[in-house]
């Protein structure tokens, strides 16, 4: 599959939020400009669940463990008895919910720990190749949002480099983000596990092993720009109060600086939540993001199209 | 100042070295040869103190400490009679040494935490504009080695994109990695301490802690290189037994794979040290490295210059 954008941003209506991203690059590519920004400084980060691609009912990786749970199950008979194993075999995804933070901790860890970082690409990489949607019968990476694969398209032809900056794990995204999104390995950053560097039998590996490293949210997505961009970018997207320090700190920086928030109220084409939407809710970016000069694009309203297909 | 390399090699004399690099790269950018590698899995990786510019008689990381310590000295008065300060203050290298590893990391937190990230690159700027080598004379940043010059524009004209992975700290050298090496500071990988995402004021910043959250050597070379990267390179430059595990990793891969160790040989031209140097020691890799087919860059015999001066 060949996801492509289209750089004048076809899928955007004509609107406020449009004008603010072609204006934007305009600007900061326009050598005359007193805004303009050379080349090797024009970075743009992105978040990745429900900013370039859908995370309901639940996020992708999520729905990839509750796979991984029920494949795993016949090796761990324990389980059926074991929470937060039970709750998943037991389709019981309230009784999941219930178990919070760590209750998810422990089936990521379940999941994602425990063996080389080339198999677990391998598989998510048969994952997701097979997996789809429930309600719109779809592989997972066909819900990529098209006005975002245009934003990525501009900003490449504009000699931009995007980064996306996700909570999601980091060798997850890694295994879908090129042909996704056109972005690269290294210009993914997100949650990570410790990986440990082990030869045996003269063969080195690494080792993925079940403790958090990073977890890339909230003032942890700042955080993990310097440490991995080592300079601060001029545009970020983000669609949650996860995504808040991420476009303050990109937005508090000199010269001209996009913010852009993606708002979730289509439930007819796509979901519509924001304020009560737990993990990804939007309450502090729809209320002081204005005020901050911050976009927000409004799927009903500034989306002409919202999925490639 | 704009150091430049030269893509054919032309600083290094011709021999078994050059022949390996240019071998390896003419065999995995030809696209009817096997060993055939398309451009974005082109990642090549190099270690930066003793591979890529001179550490001798200290890295140059360690002199900005030592000039810090002493600047700072006015405002410590309790540093006179404090070990580890009032060995550096009294100029007694060997009372330093002597401290081992944990007085190390006192002088690096007492002058490289306690401050923004932007303090703290605008502090490093500085100093390395105006710091000399005591024996060349020269600022650190004419002590690179035109050979790795170079190989760096070689790979640059061949369509490889180069990281720096370095147990050197990483926001101290993206100050000059662009200018130095050609290599942005997205591409530089390193030592790092904790750093916080606070608000004052309204006003967001990095404050880096004195606190360490990565030491990028040994084993922590392969590990970062795959928590940044993403995927494994194809080629890696190292210079002591510290990049022994990042060149075993990349050597391992399937295809065609360059692994070279640049031996310091050379007492006339630069510096003479190998099995005794400390944490610049090279053991391993000279009695291991031929047999897993790795180059030993000999500086007297296969450096035709060292500098570009
Ligand atoms: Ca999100
Ligand atoms: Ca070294």
């Amino acid at each position: 599959m060949a996801l492509s954008g289209n750089p004048v941003l076809a899928s955007w209506r004509d609107g406020a939020a449009k004008v603010a991203i072609l204006d934007f690059v305009a600007r900061v590519t326009d050598a005359g400009h007193a805004d303009y920004v050379p080349p090797a400084d024009r970075i743009a980060v992105f978040d990745n669940d429900g900013t370039l691609w859908a995370e309901q009912p639940l996020p992708v990786q999520a729905f990839f463990v509750l796979d991984r749970i029920r494949a795993l199950a016949p090796q761990h008979p324990e389980w059926r008895d074991e929470q937060p194993f039970k709750a998943v075999l037991d389709g019981d995804t309230a009784g999941i919910m219930a178990l919070g933070m760590d209750g998810l901790v422990a089936l990521v860890m379940a999941t994602h720990a425990g063996m080389t970082t080339e198999a677990f690409a391998d598989l998510v990489g048969d994952w997701i190749a097979t997996a789809r949607h429930a309600r719109f019968d779809r592989p997972y990476t066909d819900l990529v949002y098209q006005p975002m694969l245009d934003v990525l398209a501009l900003l490449r032809a504009n000699d931009f480099k995007s980064f996306i900056i996700s909570g999601g794990g980091v060798e997850f995204m890694r295994s879908f983000s090129e042909a996704a999104y056109g972005i690269p390995a290294e210009q993914v950053i997100g949650s990570s596990i410790v990986t440990n560097y082990i030869v045996e039998d003269g063969t080195p590996m690494l080792v993925r092993a079940a403790e958090l490293h990073h977890y890339n949210d909230k003032e942890g997505k700042p955080v993990a720009i310097n440490r991995h961009i080592g300079r601060r970018p001029i545009a970020a997207f983000g669609n949650s109060d996860g995504d808040f320090a991420m476009l303050e700190w990109v937005t508090s920086g000199p010269g001209a600086r996009l913010g852009v928030l993606v708002h979730h109220d289509d439930a007819a084409r796509e979901y519509a939540y924001d304020r009560d939407a737990g993990l990804a809710r939007l309450v502090r970016g729809l209320d002081e993001g204005p005020a901050r000069g911050w976009t927000i694009a409004s799927i009903a309203k500034d989306w002409a199209r919202v999925f490639p297909f």
